[in-house]
């Protein structure tokens, strides 16, 4: 079970305290649920971020890019922030100003560390396909030394990292309450749609996930 | 419309460049279709990210928050970096080494400026709930001058932005196209779900947008 620290200084949130949160649990099923996260950090000077896909195992964030990636190489040398946020819901107020979203975000401070050995490289890869497709790998083409050689994976440790998290509907001033117009939420949610089967796959049906 | 200038050297993509679009309208539909970005940028030599919903007006990304906001001060005082993703499916390859996802991300990079002409952040508000709920703005109570002051919204110009687009199938090796597992694209999409009226909303029916 993945540890978090208390609020540092860092991930303490200041508006609305309330919605944040940073106990292990809430932080790894917001980034067990998202696809994509968004890693920050310094290079020549200059702050970088790149969209990337990540995955969990117990307190370690992981991503994975190719060996010769500039960026995944300034990592292992700058401490880098981390963003995800999903979007549950549009809240709409009566007035403008309360109108707000329904979101599950976290926020991570740390430094990637090199994963260099192999058969951690290899289990790892094994939890992002069971992330993406959970029971799929033993059905795969074996991974070959090659295509180990040719990723680089890193990892960070979730010691300092908070959620932040609006839930619930609108809340507006009770002097609007009665103003005439709809008042709601219309929630967001990401949704699988039907699988395309690849021309030459030599299987028909998608599996569904065990 | 809004323009952006060739790749820069800090946009242009160079793993997998075919992947990258910098026109201005492929940059503002992967924009507008966003709820949030997250902004990164550097304050007292450390990097920060903060996931933010934003919207666009021409060639301006835009963002908001309290005034009192400790990050949104320091967003005008140094350069900042943006990215946004939408993930549009999963793909499953037969091996693990060519499993990858299907997206639209964007980068940009540049220096927020304030908005603080009173007109201007009004209109901009406008554009903002007509990105969350076309046509609802004239429906809403008015924004009050108290709520207008203590609303800070900032600016951004897409001058150096560039968009990192996946579509299609999977692309496996040819020596793995027989391998004996599903192959295909798994699709994702956003999708709103049947709004949740407020119990004391004096419009029963939430009003399709315009």
């Amino acid at each position: 079970m993945p540890q978090t620290t208390a609020p540092s200084p860092r991930t303490r949130l200041r508006r609305h305290p309330e919605r944040g949160h940073y106990d292990a649990d809430t932080l790894a099923a917001i980034i067990d649920d998202a696809w994509v996260c968004h890693v920050s950090f310094t290079l020549d000077g200059t702050v970088h971020a790149m969209p990337t896909a990540h995955w969990r195992v117990g307190e370690y964030l992981y991503i994975h890019g190719a060996r010769a990636s500039r960026m995944l190489k300034a990592l292992t040398d700058s401490d880098a922030c981390i963003t995800l946020a999903q979007v549950d819901g549009l809240v709409l107020a009566r007035s403008a100003f309360h109108h707000s979203m329904n979101f599950r975000s976290v926020v991570a401070y740390g430094r990637f560390e090199l994963v260099d050995d192999d058969a951690h490289k290899l289990a790892t890869m094994q939890a992002f396909i069971d992330k993406v497709a959970p029971g799929r790998w033993d059905s795969l083409r074996p991974v070959t030394d090659k295509e180990l050689n040719a990723t680089t994976v890193l990892r960070l440790k979730l010691t300092e990292a908070s959620a932040k998290i609006r839930t619930g509907g609108v809340k507006d001033d009770d002097a609007d309450l009665s103003w005439p117009v709809w008042a709601g939420v219309l929630p967001l949610t990401l949704i699988a749609g039907t699988p395309i089967t690849e021309p030459d796959s030599q299987v028909a049906d998608y599996p569904q996930p065990a």
